[in-house]
């Protein structure tokens, strides 16, 4: 058990090696990020039997997150060698100006102080202890306090091995990266509420992220939560594309429910479609391809319990209907591939229904017409992605639609569905809340390393006192904004 | 005075207007910034005597003021016409990528919706009406909702004729900017708890700042709130500078604290310097120059009375004495000119010593060696600015006093005053809290913009769907991120 004292005593080594580690150069850090990457592929055979017994998910699953993981942690490198990333900016001085003086004013990004990122249950590599929140804040130049998730304790122990040999083989504080494990809940609010505490990460439920968000808002000093939260993932279904490929989007769209037995943020929980006879084909083959799903043992037991229970929910609410469900066994802790219906009508007036049910489930929302569709599109929260699936001929009668989901959603996929999240410096991977606490900041790609930087203006510096990115020769050859002109 | 219905209907039609505004593209609303600007100078000549009358401020300072708004409406309009601030990242898509095909992603920023605007009571042109939060909401592609501060009710309303006409000229929804005026408390709360409120800009004082903060985070859908507030602005006087400019750093002090009667937010509140010969002579001179000031009336009585109270509260305070004083009527409304002095050890003791006294009062703060300026150094709060008065030869001892102040400040000078804040890109007017409740982001300058607008992605979308910002021929001729590469 995490005393307060541990937390105190964890929390002020953090900020003293951020004393250190703020001034360490991009290269420096992108070197430590490197390091990271080698070691957890150099671990890779002994980390994933282990991670594989504590997730149940299989080898193939989990070889591909670690090459995500080190993919991420290569690409934060990269950014931080091209250095541009900074948003320099330099104004020169106009000293006869009238009628007063311009002074030399440059500014840049600057690390924010130590950032307490808690590890997600449903990926041990990507979004935990070396995930992309503690990549992008070591990037930032932030120190890192990482919160284990308690699903997978030995396997963030094995990763938080590999930071402290690539720390000490760099020569670099071994507080910059502190790993705690504690299965108390007090523990989080500690961390977060500690004043050294500069910013949050968090991946997971709703309740736990909105917690945090408040236990950070109570704080004398507030400060920036990032908690990427629930989705439902609304998928539109327009009437030209069930006309001319029901079978295709049946199948591509059973295979995003249930992929990974539906244990992604981005899993497709909503599917909204015209009522029609087309929609009635669609639905069986829908149903149909889901029912030949097998399914496999969830992450671990808790959710496989709160799967089993918010679905039974979900199913017993009014006007919801079962149209097919996959073969698995509950009691061994698999998530029974789901698909339900229910009309536009019962879904409007049951906001219970636009809760997330974690795992392989989702809900055909059969809209009596467009009207009633673009009612149901206006009804929705904030998500991380909506997708339409249209055909061209669909668009001049359902432009308006696009407008109101792109209000919604931080990524709006055409064709396409939800699950797959590409890491690159294209991708928004966030959404107005309850997606996340914080729209405008991604937890994916490099300009994830946002969250954990503010703007440092300095005035009127003598050349030796400025850093190398705003030195007037600009010895790092990076891109910055020189008296109004884009220039390296 | 405006009721829950009123506000109902007002951010209603904002949020109508905003569906059409959002859509406006940025040449357009470029245009619509210069018109803005060339309405308050074509109006000036009424206006000014206007915001004279209601502010006590002298026509030169007003005059340069307007300047100054004309100047911010068009550098946004500048970089609307520009483009590049959309921050395009556009990755292109690899079908025959293994094991999985990469789509196509592309991402830029996005207005946030309605955004609620209240007027600064010190800058009835540049932070308030047509002031800087205005500005840049409408340049994301925001409307806007401005409460006009209840000090100057008819410069407010003769700004906002300017919007109208500006509005109507271009054919664009004339809500897109609405005016109102009401003395109410609540309706601060009101318009900041409104769910189609989506972001909130506010200059003012730390209580007012942070109680709509605080309302902003008890809605159901938290929004950001951009408030900045009070602010000390320390000034450090190092040995090397005293001994060698002592007269001339007095005057330009005694100049900064004075200036517009020290209604400014980044007015100097605290000099910090070591007891010396040399500061036993600077502090004579310093009381000099302060008592040679005459004072003015301040903006209204309400601020007077205040400057008044917390004067006489801060001079009464353990060990704090008066050191000089300049010339004015309280009764009428001056601020008077005040220099106290007090030693290290019972600032140190004292929190209070820390509040913002707003006017022209400063505070000279006499440590007994470099270890307590130090610790004067730690104990101080997030600033909008922090300057360091020094020669050459007095950084080898104090680097450590120029990584404290980098951390708790938002602009660090260098031999220079606070006052006087450059409109330019490398300009950041913030700092961490309690300066602002947001040190990622910048009330002056073209980055102000940022606190606006989010990411959107844009997956697999058909040219024909895409903004002109991320069509692939790239017609707007804009700096973007193209497969990590920057293009144009």
């Amino acid at each position: 058990m995490v005393s307060q004292n541990d937390v105190d005593e964890i929390l002020n080594r953090s900020r003293n090696a951020f004393l250190i580690f703020k001034n360490v150069p991009g290269k420096k850090r992108a070197e430590l990020l490197r390091a990271i990457a080698a070691g957890i592929e150099g671990s890779a055979a002994k980390l994933l039997p282990v991670a594989m017994r504590e997730t149940n998910l299989p080898e193939p699953r989990l070889a591909g997150e670690v090459a995500r993981t080190c993919n991420q942690l290569r690409q934060f490198a990269d950014m931080l060698v091209e250095g541009s990333w900074v948003e320099a900016r330099i104004d020169t001085a106009l000293p006869d100006r009238q009628p007063v003086p311009k002074p030399d004013i440059r500014k840049m990004m600057v690390p924010l102080g130590p950032v307490v990122v808690f590890g997600a249950s449903n990926f041990p590599f990507a979004y935990s202890t070396a995930g992309v929140d503690t990549a992008s804040a070591l990037a930032a130049g932030c120190t890192v306090v990482l919160k284990g998730h308690p699903a997978h304790p030995e396997t963030s122990n094995a990763v938080a091995d590999v930071f402290s040999a690539a720390l000490a083989q760099l020569g670099l504080p071994s507080d910059t990266f502190l790993h705690i494990q504690s299965p108390g809940f007090d523990v989080g609010r500690m961390l977060v509420q500690h004043p050294h505490t500069k910013a949050v990460g968090f991946t997971g439920s709703f309740s736990g992220g909105k917690a945090l968000y408040d236990y950070a808002q109570q704080r004398k000093e507030p400060i920036p939560v990032f908690s990427e939260m629930g989705s439902i993932n609304p998928v539109y279904l327009l009437p030209g594309a069930l006309k001319s490929r029901s079978e295709q989007i049946a199948g591509q769209y059973a295979a995003s429910v249930t992929l990974s037995v539906g244990q992604f943020c981005t899993n497709p929980g909503l599917l909204i479609a015209i009522k029609s006879q087309e929609l009635d084909l669609f639905s069986a083959q829908l149903a149909t391809a889901i029912g030949k799903t097998a399914s496999a043992p969830m992450l671990h037991k808790g959710i496989a319990e709160n799967y089993s229970k918010k679905r039974t929910e979900a199913l017993s609410q009014k006007g919801v209907t079962l149209l097919g469900q996959g073969n698995g066994d509950a009691d061994a802790g698999h998530g029974i591939p789901t698909l339900a219906t229910v009309g536009g009508k019962d879904f409007l007036e049951n906001p219970l229904l636009l809760d997330e049910v974690f795992g392989p489930y989702s809900l055909l929302v059969q809209a009596a017409n467009q009207d009633e569709l673009e009612m149901i599109a206006g009804s929705v929260a904030g998500q991380l992605t909506t997708s339409i699936i249209a055909e061209q001929s669909d668009w001049g009668q359902f432009g308006s639609l696009l407008q109101t989901v792109s209000e919604k959603a931080g990524r709006v996929i055409i064709n396409g569905v939800p699950t797959g999240v590409e890491v690159c410096p294209s991708m928004h991977h966030g959404g107005p809340f309850p997606a996340t606490t914080d729209a405008r900041f991604s937890s994916v790609g490099i300009d994830a390393v946002k969250r954990f930087v503010r703007p440092l203006s300095f005035q009127n510096f003598p050349e030796q006192l400025l850093p190398e990115e705003l030195k007037t020769d600009n010895p790092l050859g990076i891109w910055r904004l020189f008296n109004n002109q884009w220039k390296r």
